[in-house]
């Protein structure tokens, strides 16, 4: 039987911020919802787009030699392989993250 | 520059039923929002995943040899390759495709 998955029930299990929990598996594909708060650390994927959509609150991802990306909720933005982000929020933000699978959920 | 995307403009650009627009690509994979209205066709993917996500509204999708799948808002459901569904929907419903984007966005 094809299970039927709820969002939210999926976001009421996030225990602590910056710790997605899996939301679904598809063609080696993974969608993670997380909550974001305060300031994650410099980090990269060597191989691997990223995908931040921000389902609750706000937050902006600082790019190495961009301008900073400002997301509010309903926005989003993939952030190519290999290049260096910093993600922040200033109160707390459920985002959805879509990745390959065999990324590490806590980046590098 | 890393363009921000926004949800609801994407999908203020859907122009009829059953015919997504595609809304960011990412390793492959391709997330396009659809409105379904009625009864689309029995079909199947012999080679993806396919994952539906309710945004708005709500939609049924009967799958051959299991029970109907009803999925309400911010409910989402995976069908596996090669199984055969036919999705529906009594209102107009905004739904989020995942899947490869090799895939024909109007299926088999």
């Amino acid at each position: 039987m094809i299970p039927v998955i709820d969002m939210e029930e999926k976001i009421g299990n996030i225990e602590k911020t910056w710790s997605p929990v899996d939301i679904a598996y598809i063609n080696d594909q993974v969608i993670r919802a997380a909550i974001f708060h305060g300031e994650y650390h410099w980090h990269k994927h060597d191989d691997e787009d990223e995908l931040f959509l921000v389902h609750r609150g706000a937050i902006s991802i600082q790019v190495k030699g961009q301008e900073t990306i400002e997301l509010a909720q309903g926005q989003l933005c993939v952030i190519p392989k290999g290049v260096e982000h910093k993600p922040r929020a200033a109160e707390p933000s459920v985002v959805l993250l879509f990745e390959p699978s065999k990324l590490k959920s806590t980046g590098d």
